[in-house]
């Protein structure tokens, strides 16, 4: 039987409050067992763009990034975010290491290929070295992941940290038992984006298009969701979309089934 | 006969000079056998500083490192400097990791206490997890730190580059040869300091406070070749001080011996 892991990617506002912030990784510390944390911190790095005068540019929820932006990522994600979390994991007694995809060549990546829009410094991603985090595991240290990635050749490139946290996954499935959960600001997929109570408990791959269709699954939802069941086709086991809650409890947040 | 293990730390104009930096990596990336590589990164966090309109303190070369100010030298130092540092080292097939003093439980320390000075957010090092360093090298990874150590109830704290490669290097001449290498703008201690080419070739401990006195050696180099005497009395083999030149060679360049 393989051993259990949990890997967790953590978005949005809670890296943006600090209590909020103290309270998920506190939750995140007494995860049993084997864990590995993928995060982003765009709010973050969009309010330093602000500080320092620097165009901050979206398009469909996604970052153009030009090599400012990019210095503006590394800068946030891999050192003010990472380094942040890894230091209070220690304090929580979770021997964490905070890691970008460059980090002893954890995750190649190749520039997106410019098609309708040129996203600029963006890496999809090509390879995971799974035997570098294996190790790691092994000697009870839990990975920290941000969402940079490298192209081999000396250039570091901004990926999606929801593709890290999937492709991760799948990848660490040969070895172990993964469930992948997905925290964000809201409690799960809601039926009416307004009531946090009108959770979608369940999305069965067979529903799914007739929720996008109702407009249940919207905007950045969509490719999320199709994530999920690209990851849950290729090994992972359990995938749940909720609030920081489900790293305690997963009863009341939105499990992706096939 | 323990294994060779090159300890380099490097500072100053080289790390924001973009050409002279990759000339940098690429010698280092040669070095033959097991390396492992201390940076800092005060001038680009003060640009970086000034840029976001946060005041530069410093007192005796030293930074008075409040929150704001440490935020920004965790975002470069352990952000832009280290992924930059990693990713390139990554395309001259050297492979790092960057780390700060929390990744791992890697340094703790313990905030300055305040005597006639407050420096703020600084931390004198406590501890070294030298075994993790010892199961990175072992697995070929080359360990890249930048100069953030933490005190293990969830602070960062802006520690000096100097002594942090002194430490380590100390604490790593149980198990390996340590040589290390104090890389900055100049080719070593100089006699005249206008004068590139008067090089002291080899400072001994009975002449060094003669040296003071002469002024030849003042300021920052004070504490620097302390920090020397003290590695040097606790089992490291070799000690060097020069630019870029000494990852080459130490023919010219300054040799600090017992």
């Amino acid at each position: 039987m393989k051993n259990k892991l949990t890997i967790i990617k953590v978005g949005g506002g809670i890296l943006n409050e600090r209590k909020l912030f103290e309270i998920f990784l506190k939750n995140y510390s007494k995860i049993k067992g084997l864990k590995l944390l993928v995060h982003g911190g765009g709010i973050i790095a969009s309010n330093y763009m602000i500080r320092l005068g620097i165009p901050v540019k979206m398009i469909d929820g996604r970052r153009i990034t030009d090599s400012n932006t990019l210095d503006v990522a590394v800068m946030t994600y891999a050192g003010l975010v990472n380094k942040n979390i890894v230091s209070i994991l220690q304090k929580f007694n979770c021997n964490a290491i905070g890691l970008s995809g460059a980090d002893a060549n954890l995750i190649t990546s190749k520039i997106r290929e410019t098609k309708e829009i040129d996203y600029g410094l963006v890496g999809d991603i090509v390879s995971i070295n799974d035997n570098f985090i294996n190790q790691l595991l092994k000697l009870k240290i839990s990975p920290v992941i941000c969402s940079l990635t490298h192209n081999g050749n000396g250039q570091l490139l901004n990926t999606n940290a929801d593709s890290i946290a999937s492709e991760i996954s799948i990848k660490l499935s040969k070895n172990y038992d993964v469930t992948l959960k997905y925290c964000f600001d809201k409690p799960g997929v809601l039926v009416d984006e307004n009531d946090n109570l009108s959770i979608k408990k369940t999305i069965r791959k067979n529903d799914y298009k007739q929720l996008i269709k109702n407009n249940i699954i919207s905007d950045g939802m969509v490719p999320k969701i199709e994530n999920c069941y690209y990851a849950l086709e290729n090994g992972v086991s359990n995938i749940f979309i909720g609030d920081h809650d489900i790293i305690k409890s997963t009863e009341d947040c939105t499990k992706i089934v096939l």
